[in-house]
């Protein structure tokens, strides 16, 4: 026997979100609580996300990378993959429930993200511009068909595909790149969906880890 | 022994690319060419594909879907992940290149594809705005910052790491998503590894299938 590797990820030392939990090193910690790994956490500043040495691990110089040993991902997506492949908790031991929710986790990040991020950069960067109202509101119309869709398949069920999965982890935390739009507000089930995965323990955990480092080193005031 | 079963994908019967193989049954089809295995296609119509017939197996009302045997998936980037694992050809038997091979599926459909798609959306919505020559300035700016990255971490390499993967099947069919606009002709050696893509075997087959299918629905004239 090995002595298991202690992997270490990537951070923001100050995330833009103040520590609300939206940056996407937030997933790959859920995802260690889950399972019960151990990890190390690397702080960067936004000007060494950009330098050389970070760009060796992430070739598009964000966060959150993954070394375990001699392996270093990156990519949220393909990183709580990589974890759910390695331990127990995060994907089904029948062959047909693990494919299904890896496509969940594709339609979580490529299909209901999407028009998500598209919606966030516009308030950020196009809140000055002359047409940002009449954007808004179509991309407000875009991510409701999202929510529609995602809404009318979840019903009443727990989780998008029985037991808690890598799924749900991405899908939850996709959704809370919502918070405060009002947005996901309007489907009761897709809400009560997030409220339920922000019940978990490991998500709690995962939350603190992640507040404890922007309150540490936020400049006061 | 049981008898090997065909899958079934789901592509558009009339796509509104017109048969250059931009629609995300592309992406399947090749994978299926790359692995030799054979598989039929159902052809939906716009409507169909919105009915609760289709929502069963793609609850957004996409295509392509993928049925084998009991198991139906949706989501491409999944379907394609799903073949790779199932047959030989498109993933490293190591098992850290697999690991980063993933990684890169997911920065093709996540990190690369996510600006690629906001500027097809404001070519086809924002048209006729009058914002849409600053809008589409920005987006510009935006995708070019992604394939400059990508210039960079390609370099003279045939392919994203090691040998022709699953992740380059995704990233050149990403990157096809901007034919005609000019931008990936700014970074020679990412148009040449379109072009790699495109000369292999598999990928004319797939690009033909699609294609005939267009053709023998499309209405003459």
């Amino acid at each position: 026997m090995t002595k298991p590797l202690i992997p270490t990820i990537t951070a923001f030392r100050t995330s833009p979100d103040r520590g609300r939990g939206l940056a996407r090193d937030m997933r790959v910690r859920w995802a260690l609580e889950e399972v019960g790994q151990p990890y190390d956490v690397r702080l960067l500043s936004f000007s060494e996300m950009k330098e050389s040495a970070h760009r060796r691990l992430h070739p598009f110089g964000q966060i959150p990378t993954y070394e375990e040993g001699d392996l270093a991902l990156f990519e949220s997506g393909a990183i709580v993959l990589h974890i759910a492949e390695r331990h127990a908790g995060l994907l089904s031991d029948d062959a047909n429930a693990r494919a299904r929710a890896i496509a969940w986790m594709f339609a979580a990040l490529n299909t209901v993200e999407t028009p998500i991020v598209e919606r966030s950069m516009a308030t950020l960067l196009e809140r000055d511009k002359s047409w940002y109202g009449d954007r808004l509101a179509m991309l407000d119309q875009r991510v409701c068909a999202r929510l529609s869709e995602l809404s009318d398949r979840l019903g009443d069920n727990e989780w998008l595909d029985g037991a808690f999965s890598a799924a749900d982890l991405l899908m939850v935390t996709v959704l809370r790149r919502l918070d405060g739009s009002g947005l996901v507000e309007r489907y009761p089930n897709v809400s009560a969906y997030v409220a339920r995965g922000e019940a978990r323990p490991a998500y709690k955990r995962a939350f603190d880890a992640q507040l404890a480092v922007f309150t540490a080193n936020a400049s006061p005031g």
